[in-house]
């Protein structure tokens, strides 16, 4: 069998494991961190996890083909440098030099690429060639798998899906742009949409779901209280569907992908949020009766996709 | 050398060519024809044009390897089957079934891909692995070139560029939907945008362009007086180039090409455009500083990139 090391950076942790070729978990390390100080410091932490890992396999007699990781920004992966990674707060980061002492194959990419390799290869995806996989979080990340193969564009730096604009003078996006997707659709927008319709309607039934205070909102709060028939929350869950499905189509008209994978915690809401999306998709779907529809599905591998999709990097 | 047929189909006529394997345009035939009543008479249209250029090819002893076909539509390319083509009146044609008899290799793709893969082999593209295509016309046709392939998704149904949502509810769209990039940006929207502002102030230069008659309006109105100063033609082009550099710029974060390549008629107005939308992508890269930001630059086989692109489909 072979194995490969996986790492998934995040804001607050980097996990690390030691992964099978069938893309199974052997070995697993969480090393909890805020890697917030610089490329020095994030290179210190990553150092931490490759060390406990190299370790374990070291005392288990496990050959390793090379380490993935998956970054959580822009990165060339063609040289494996992190072009700007503003959650780890890491820019011009050439993690070839930085671990040039363990003299090791190291391959990196987008965090959302990662996750979708994951999906292709041992998850929802896994008999799909063509895959497109949005990350429904604090934004909106995403990973395009074409032919089996990760596409990130000219140097590692497209694939940036959250950052398709989508309402022209729409509200302001950290990109500097206004009305992008991420901000029209990602948990964040979820959120606030929930706040505008509680403030604007106080009868709801949102506001006891949360016990009259706002700061108790979450991503489940309106689906709890649509499900329940509250007209305020029902406004939220089609407002957020509408904005959610014209991302969706959109790039289902550029790639045609045979399915799109959603993950992220708003991905929870299971079949009640993929049952809107398609009922909009089938409305929309350019080309009408003629035309393929992709699948929808929800990802599969979880916490899980970070660290197994970067082993398939090297696998 | 080696050499191919490539045939481009438009509304009005269908044109043929018999080209070499440096892109070279031996004989050109063009047959104008409505080819408008379905797929019987555009199967017979387009027999008119493979006799003729059979005919040059055997009276000049040159093989081809086989016939490239560009289609104003969507088209499964897997299966050489035109699924819907409004423009030509076409549906459901399956055409390596039409052709039979001509015992031809056969390849079909949609024009916008075949220009791009044109441009890519001989043109403005021709040292670029990775380039997007748009032709601004009625519509905004997209064609997407990957590695020095053509990209079209799932059954050859990707691609479709114009119709990507960049103003949520805003007009409507051919396609059912409202805001599509190719109804903010197409030359139509241009034609709109320049209309709306003449209407809105009657001193403005545009009216003597056109005799104060709106029917002579066309894609070099706002242009012409705009480099005269005229307010009301600054506005339109302001307005038209925030909308076509905010599609631009989605497309370059999800795909993020080497080069984008502007054809159609609105992309004749060279440097002057072309220096705008470079100003505005520059300013809302995503990435920032450390991002590539790609060239853009405009279509240079104009006419013939249809039949050279639709050639080297098969050669």
């Amino acid at each position: 069998m072979e194995y490969a090391l996986g790492i998934d950076v995040g804001g607050m942790s980097i996990k690390g494991a030691v992964i099978d070729k069938g893309g199974k978990i052997i070995y697993k390390y969480v090393y909890e961190c805020k890697t917030r100080a610089g490329n020095d410091e994030f290179v210190a932490n990553l150092k931490v996890v490759l060390d406990n890992l190299k370790d374990y396999c070291k005392e288990n007699s496990i050959e390793v083909k090379g380490c993935g990781i998956g970054i959580p920004g822009l990165v060339d992966s063609s040289k494996n440098i992190i072009v700007s990674a503003s959650n780890i707060k890491t820019e011009n980061l050439d993690l070839n030099e930085a671990l040039r002492d363990y003299n090791m194959n190291i391959s990196i990419s987008n965090d959302a690429n990662v996750a979708c390799l994951a999906e292709v290869k041992v998850g929802v995806a896994k008999n799909y060639k063509n895959s497109v996989l949005l990350t429904l979080g604090t934004g909106i990340g995403g990973g395009i798998v074409i032919d089996g193969k990760i596409f990130e564009g000219n140097k590692g730096q497209g694939a940036e899906l959250g950052h398709m604009v989508i309402e022209t003078d729409g509200v302001s996006c950290g990109c500097g742009r206004r009305g992008c997707f991420e901000a029209c659709a990602s948990a964040t927008a979820l959120l606030r949409y929930t706040v505008e319709e509680m403030q604007a309607d106080t009868t709801s039934l949102m506001w006891k779901l949360v016990n009259n205070d706002l700061k108790s909102v979450n991503g489940r709060t309106s689906f709890d209280a649509a499900k329940e028939a509250d007209p305020a929350a029902e406004r939220v869950i089609y407002k957020y569907v509408k904005y959610l499905s014209t991302g969706i189509m959109n790039l289902n008209n550029i790639f045609r992908p045979e399915v799109f994978i959603l993950g992220g915690g708003v991905s929870n809401q299971g079949d009640y949020l993929l049952n809107k999306i398609k009922e909009y998709c089938q409305r929309y779907n350019y080309g009408y009766k003629n035309s393929v529809i992709p699948d929808i599905k929800c990802a599969s591998l979880k916490n899980d996709a970070g660290v197994i999709g970067a082993a398939f990097l090297v696998l």
